[in-house]
């Protein structure tokens, strides 16, 4: 039997915000490959499924493990939380199909796409979401902070709102602040700056704050936060992101 | 009885790529809120339900329309597609609120995310998203062009990957042409390009190029461009972004 693996994203918790062509990709499965707190979100429907769960912070290792299994014969799903091609495993499995097996680049793969975090969280809130925006990790356990600072700056000089994925961890308690400091010498102080706890699970908490006042010890690794632009603004409990600008209508 | 709103993201097209809560939303409203095309994409499972067509570009009016019927006691869907808080109708009916009715502020308001576009482009191309990226529509209808200029620029000098939405139509056939232009000043000319049209459907279409290469002229108002950051690469037919830098491993 040929071999298979599919990167999902199982959206950010509620079952209902998993798209079921990853439910069905889930079902079908022989073998599930990954983190085991989101591998422990899916329901068990089929007794001869095996399920290989791993830590954090072993993607690599995890994505050689799918490959491994898929080569083998298997029906493999390698499972983020979110969306797969965003800060999560797709780019793991590709990086390792580049350093690895050459058979491995012959192997039926496809990414199912999911609902990210930021989605979510801007769902939350309203829509701060709804100009121009950008994505950023703040970890800097794969790359430079010197390469994350200069995107927090080029974000804010182009009057982006920021999505900070990954904005603390206990190993990196103060970057969140150090970003934040960034943005003030470039960004006005009244700012909107949301912190999104647990978005699209029924825990879902926001603290709206304002760039002045934000404090990076607000936020841990379930917790996306958001910078607004020039234009995000509150109306009542929303916040959102005008389309457009002021004047210019088609 | 009290009426409500909720603006929903049918995702790409697939009918499986459809959140469960946003098919669950669809179910319940007695009125259904949205451009035509992606009105006719819904199943008719109810005949008591009430269909409000509109055309594409009355973003202001369909929204107001909506918070109308909402405030007169219906359980009113707006229907976008791909996620509504991008590029969307969350936005606009946020917009509609403030300038409208004091008493649609006090509206049973929520927005369910989904899967926006960039996320479904790419998915069908491997993992391009997979490091830092931002999201631009180059519709200038409501913002001025020196404002999309400026962040394509911030952009580029920030070495985000760049998805681009809305990027031609036939009112704007030059736009395009102009965006690579202006990143082709900043950006290497082997960055990767990619054209994806109708992602997330079954007629979905793929063009890889260089930036050097790339053709404004090949895209149309279904089409995400993606342009890559300097770590974006090609490995057999897949393109990816690593999450990290070389040499930077935790």
């Amino acid at each position: 039997m040929t071999g298979s693996l599919i990167v999902v994203g199982t959206g950010p918790g509620k079952a209902d915000l998993m798209t079921p062509a990853t439910a069905a990709a889930l079902e079908r499965a022989t073998d599930l490959v990954g983190y085991g707190p989101y591998l422990d979100r899916i329901p068990v429907t089929r007794t001869d499924q095996c399920r290989h769960a791993s830590d954090n912070r072993v993607e690599l290792d995890r994505a050689r493990h799918a490959l491994s299994l898929a080569a083998s014969g298997r029906q493999v799903v390698v499972v983020s939380g979110g969306d797969p091609g965003v800060f999560a495993m797709a780019s793991a499995v590709f990086e390792a199909i580049e350093a690895g097996e050459p058979g491995w680049r012959t192997l039926d793969i496809r990414v199912e796409p999911g609902v990210t975090a930021m989605l979510a969280a801007a769902a939350e809130v309203g829509a701060p979401l709804g100009g121009d925006f950008c994505a950023i990790s703040l970890s800097d356990n794969l790359k430079a902070w010197t390469t994350v600072e200069r995107r927090l700056k080029a974000a804010a000089e182009g009057d982006f709102v920021i999505a900070l994925y990954n904005p603390a961890s206990k190993a990196r308690p103060h970057q969140l602040g150090q970003a934040f400091d960034l943005l003030r010498a470039i960004k006005a102080a009244g700012t909107p700056v949301l912190f999104v706890r647990a978005a699209g699970t029924p825990d879902a908490k926001v603290v709206t704050t304002t760039l002045a006042a934000a404090d990076g010890a607000l936020a841990d690794m379930r917790t996306l936060v958001i910078v607004g632009a020039s234009a995000t603004r509150q109306i009542g409990r929303w916040i959102y992101t005008p389309r457009g600008e002021p004047g210019t209508r088609s």
